[in-house]
This record gives C-alpha cells, structure tokens and sequence, in this order.
C-alpha cells in the first residue's frame, strides 16, 4: 500500500533512498529555527492542522484559496487543512492578546497543505518555520525580523554568498497603484500580476496591465528605479547597524502573493537563482481585525520559511550534515550467564544519560562487533569478572582501539570523558 | 472566529487561561521523550497525518474504525486522518526494511486524530509518542520496549509510586478462547468483552459472554489466578534485572482494543487510578505482511503514550515545570544616539549563541528595565562610552543587582559564565 500522492514519509538516515526525505534532515531543521528564534527572544505556539474553512476565505487571496485543502467534517462543517500559519496566528492572538505584553514575538513550525489538482510531482505538504511579531508598528519590527530570518538561514551554514533577501513594499506599489489608475478596487489583481512578472512572458502580463489602465513600461521603469521609501531606508539602516547589509537589497519586483500585506514584503532567494523562494513575508496589520470581527486591532507583521526548498538549496550547497551514530556504548554479551548483570548495567548507563544499545539476544562475539561499528558506536562494552569476584567493565574506544577496564560505578564517568 | 471542536491551541506560557494548553509543556514532553528515546537507541521516523483509507480499515479493530476522522479528497480518494502511527510504521517498514539492519528501533510523535459525534468536550486530536520495533520476534525486545516506557514516564519525574505497567497477553487470552468456545472466528469480538470488562457493568458483559458460550465467572477466574505465561516470565525476569520489577506487574483485566496485538500486552496507568491509560502497546507480528499485502513479513512491537492524559497527571502530581525565562541579557537603549552600536552588540550576542532581547523601540529607562524583569532576565546590558571614547558594555545581574563593565568583547563571556 502506497502514501497518498504529494506527501512524505521521513525515514531514519542512511536513507533508502536518494530521493526519500530524512528524519535527521528534518529536525536539524527544526532545532536550528528554533535555537535562533529563541535567541532573539521569540515564543513558541501553535495551532490545530485543521481550520474552519472561513478563516482562508477572502482574506489570504485567490490563489491560496483555490488550492485550500478542505472538504466537508462528519458533523456538516466546511473546514481545511490550514494552507498556511498566518490565520491561525491571527486567531490565537485576537482570542487572547490582552494577556500578553506587547510586542509578541511568536513562533511556530507548522506543517501545511495545499491541493492542486493538475501538479505532477508537486508536494501537497511542507513544514514552515514561521516567525512573527505582533502589537509593533514601527518598522524597527520590520528590521528585527529580516534579521531572524537571515540568521535562520546562517545558522543552517549559508551565507551572503548563498542567498539574499529582496526587500520590497506593498505600500509603495499601492502608492504606484492609487497614482496611475482609476480602478483602486483593482489593486488585488494588481498585486498579482507584478508577482507573477518575472515568471511570466510580457506577451501575458502587458495586456492584464493595459486592462488595469496601466503599461507594462511603467511598471517596469518603477521597478528598475527601485526608489527605497523612507520605511525601506529605515529597515536597511536598521539592518546594516547589525552588520547584515550585505545580506538584503531593495527589489519591487518582489510584492508577495498574499491579499493581506500591508506594508515592507520580502523574499529570501539563492545568489543563483536556481531555486524558487526560500522565505518570505512582510507586515499585515489589518489581519487580526479582520480574523477578529473588528474586535482586536493588531498591527503585524511575519515571515514563513519552508523546509522543502531549504533542503534543496542545502543539498546543493553540501550543507546537509552527514548523520553520525550518537551511540555511547555498545554492550557485549559474550557470557550469557552475565546478560542479566549486562541489563542492569546497560540501565545504569542509560540513567545517566548515555545512550546505550546492544545484542537484545544471543550473538557471536564477532557479529556483535559487527553491529557496534554498523551503530558507529563510540565504545564497546563488556563486563568481565575479576579474580576476586567482582564485575567489571570492559571499555574498548573503536576509534583508537584503546582499552581500560573500570568498576561499574566508574563507567558512565569514563564514557561520557572519552 | 473559534478553532474547532476537539481541537486545542497551544499558547505561550503563562496561559491566558487555566484549562489552556502550553505550547511550553507540549515541547517538555518532546524533548524528553526524545532524549530517551534516543539513550535507548530509537530512530526518528514520520509518515502523513493523511493516509489511504484502506489502509486502517479491517487492520486496527471496529472501535478505531468507527471513530475516523475520514472524508473523500478533491481526487475522488478515500482518506484518513491518521488515527494511530503503527499501520504508517508498517507502511514504511514493508517498503523499505530490507536497507536497514534488524532489529529496527524506531520512534515518533505524531499527532493522531479520530471523530466521535456524540462526545462533549472530548479531543478529536492528541499527540503520541510511539516506539517499536521491527523484525526481533524474541521476548527481549517486548522487555526492551516495556523498559523504554518506563523510562519516558520516570524521565518526567514520575515514580513506581505513580505508575504501574499492567501486563497481559493477547496470546494467554487466545489460548484462553480457544480451549473454551467452539467459534474461534469469534475472537475479535470476544476480546472487546474482556477489553471493556472493567468499565461496564456484569449484566452488560455477562450475555455478551454467554452469546459466545462462555461465562463471566470462568474469565473473572481467569483473571484473578493471573497465571503468567512463560513469556510474561521472561519479560518479568528481563524488567527485574534491570532493577525495573517494581514497574510491572501481571494483570490480565488488560487486552488491548486493536486487532492486530498477537503477544504481550500491556497499559500504564497511575497508581491512584484517577485517570485513562497512559500508554499502552503490544506485540502485533502479523501486522507488516497484512499491510505489504503479504510481501513482508516483519515481527513487530510497539507502544504509544498520548500527550492529554500524561498532561492532566503531571499536572495533578505537580511535575510540570514552571516556564522561566531564558533571556540572557535584555539591552537597554537609554541614549538614542547608541542605538545603532547597541544593535551591533545585540547582534554580537545572537552570533555568540545568547538569547537576547530589547526594546525595539525609544521607551523611558523604567519601562525598558521593568519589562527586562517581566521576562525574567538574566542580566542587563547597557552600552555606554569610556572618557577614552571606547565603547563598554555595563552588565547588572539581576538576581545579584551586581553590576560591572566589560569590553565589547568579552560581553559574551561575561553573560554567559553568570
């Protein structure tokens, strides 16, 4: 029986695969996000995989909307498999902000869903690393969170070298909007078109733009100006007082996909363009009113950053880490009269926080010794009788073939040293 | 808008409410079920939390079956909300065993999900930790396991007087059934009488029984002579040497609800019986074959310990840690003019690995030094320039209200030896 198309199975490294996903990839993922994330003093939450089908509709745009992976519950109700985290955030802080000082600094490592019917190959899941701040208009938020991200991904090994963040505003491009065209209704569809311009031939963007009144010449020209608004200046200021210049560039070609952006967006691309967006993100200080009924009025801002084209990038930039056994002792069992001295043994080891593995039944010595370098384990070890009746352990380091033999009391000691 | 029914946001400690759940305690419970999980020798693994329908109907027992959280995709397939991890594990097992060396010892912590229509106020999701292994049909590894169990309850403080592991086994209990009853092919239904012996009444039980030839007095007998099998022996010798005995004991009320357990079985519950099983788990050797449609065959065991009722008895036995902050340094910008030098240092602190926080913008000397004891913390640090023009970092110590002065450099050092 197969997993159903577009998901994943994570297996235990050395993969069977060279295409199969890694356990061990993942959650050196997941603790790198979250190391950093605490370091800049950011709380974990979390929400349920399955959302009322409401909290999407109109507010994340067509196009998340129509790729929602939702269905009707037992009970009659429309709900989905959250396509993204933002809404979910939204939720939880109209529902209970007033308990929390402000700002909030959020974060959370989602899993999300999309279903698109005609994708061949396409993943329908990732996982998310998604960062927020809440309750913080000024765009001194703006900065600390591109710098999150940016050491999100230097935390993982990349640097300036490997990938930049092309900082843009929705607020400018409304600007531009509101400036060049009578239709201010139109702005959504607007926002889509500039997102999809680098991807798509002028033939088929042109005349979408001449629909809104608007040239494809002029919105070139703004984007090749790329004229930083105060904000942005402000935002690059912020980030270079940090040292982190070299890692962010004003780009309006980018202006995310989203409806709710509100004011900075950006995207983290690799140099070589060889993938498609790291990370990305701006403010959206209407959501939580909107999510709310106009209840709580929250200005926001965030970012998201998937685990499947990070993998990729880090496969490419061999920056995946090669999983190494952390096993601190094998134990031997050559005399079957001592596996129940071995068991209590092997307990000893592991209340003190070693990790310990071993034969769970009779072996040759040779084939037990065999399975101790298979785990690359860093010790065998064996318990011998003394002449004067006591047990011992036999410690053997495989990697220097060095032996010692200590009291019971004494190895856990000598095997954490080594 | 609300979540859900049946599904639980995980907030930031402190709760906003009583009854909420943290998003800290959650990770408590991940962090330590992974800790010792991994000093035992466990393997991560994770498949979908939507899997082919099939692959759980006829497979787990009626009372799972009955309680899916199933529904038809927009591709027109019958789906599921995983309920429980093992039919995902055999999946994974029957398509990839044979590149890893036996026996497997795998563990995960998934989120499961069922639907009841009728239940007030009862989850419809938990997360569970799940450990098994793969391809050791000896009774070593049901020991194995059984210690592993042990060992996650007592890694969260949690004593022989708090808990027991009930253990049992579905083949006494086969063997029972077939010595007493003409209609082997009955056995399912008779092992959901003895599974619900406890909670329902004899006049519901008793007739049930009787439909099946059987009397309610043969199996309370059955149950009261406790008799173990040698198997069970052997565990029990196997637990005692590793100084566990006072961990386990026989108890044949326990059976299992699943259909696929075809060995030991067993349930922890605490001592004070106050609530539902912690955990429970067995042996089901059949399992792989019937998901790899008879391509595999794998001996197989595991168990699963949910996060709901081991939060509501580590509340109850006050064992949940209290959330403290984690903040090294929280930096103060009393001189505006030092903000960019002080963003730099903030920087220099995050590189150095220290959890740092500030105020992200100008706010009153007071509010910033309240709001660095409101999250707890470790130090102050200020930025101020020597008469030599140099920049030096004034640290407080909090705790100590003991204050000194550091070169830039050494800041890191300094906070982190505190």
């Amino acid at each position: 029986m197969d997993r159903l198309p577009g998901f994943r199975d994570f297996y235990p490294e050395p993969l069977p695969t060279p295409e199969g996903w890694s356990a061990d990839l993942r959650r050196h993922l997941f603790t790198r996000w979250r190391a950093v994330a605490e370091r800049y003093g950011f709380r974990e939450y979390d929400g349920p995989p399955l959302e009322p089908l409401e909290l999407y509709t109109a507010k994340s745009g067509a196009e998340i909307v129509g790729q929602l992976y939702n269905f009707t519950d037992k009970g009659g109700r429309e709900v989905a498999l959250r396509p993204e985290m933002t809404p979910t955030l939204a939720r939880l802080a109209a529902a209970h902000e007033r308990h929390y000082k402000k700002p909030l600094k959020w974060f959370a490592m989602p899993q999300l869903f999309r279903y698109e019917r005609q994708q061949k190959g396409r993943l329908r899941e990732h996982f998310q690393f998604n960062a927020d701040i809440l309750g913080e208009p000024d765009r001194a938020a703006d900065a600390e969170l591109i710098a999150l991200l940016i050491d999100s991904l230097r935390a993982l090994g990349l640097s300036a070298e490997d990938f930049v963040v092309r900082l843009s505003s929705r607020q400018a491009w409304q600007d531009f909007f509101a400036r060049h065209t009578t239709r201010p209704d139109q702005a959504y569809e607007f926002y889509q078109i500039v997102d999809k311009l680098e991807r798509e031939p002028a033939e088929v963007s042109a005349p979408k733009l001449e629909a809104l009144g608007l040239t494809l010449e002029q919105v070139r020209h703004f984007i090749a100006a790329g004229e930083p608004t105060d904000e942005l200046r402000a935002i690059l200021a912020n980030l270079e007082a940090r040292g982190l210049g070299d890692f962010v560039r004003i780009d309006y070609n980018v202006i995310r996909g989203l409806a709710y952006y509100t004011g900075p967006v950006y995207e983290a691309f690799d140099r070589k363009g060889q993938f498609r967006a790291i990370a990305g993100g701006g403010r959206y200080d209407h959501l939580v009113r909107l999510v709310s009924g106009g209840k709580v009025d929250l200005p926001a801002l965030g970012f998201g950053m998937g685990d499947v084209v990070l993998a990729e990038l880090l496969k490419a930039r061999q920056l995946v880490p090669r999983w190494e056994g952390r096993l601190d002792a094998f134990c031997l069992v050559e005399d079957e009269s001592l596996r129940p001295a071995t068991l209590r043994f092997i307990q000893q080891l592991r209340n003190a926080g070693l990790t310990v593995d071993y034969s769970l039944t009779p072996a040759k010595s040779d084939r037990q010794f065999k399975r101790a370098l298979e785990l690359a384990a860093s010790h065998t070890a064996r318990l011998e009788r003394s002449t004067d009746g006591e047990l011992r352990a036999r410690l053997k380091h495989l990697a220097t073939r060095e032996e010692r033999t200590v009291s019971l009391t004494d190895a856990p000691a000598a095997l954490r040293q080594a």
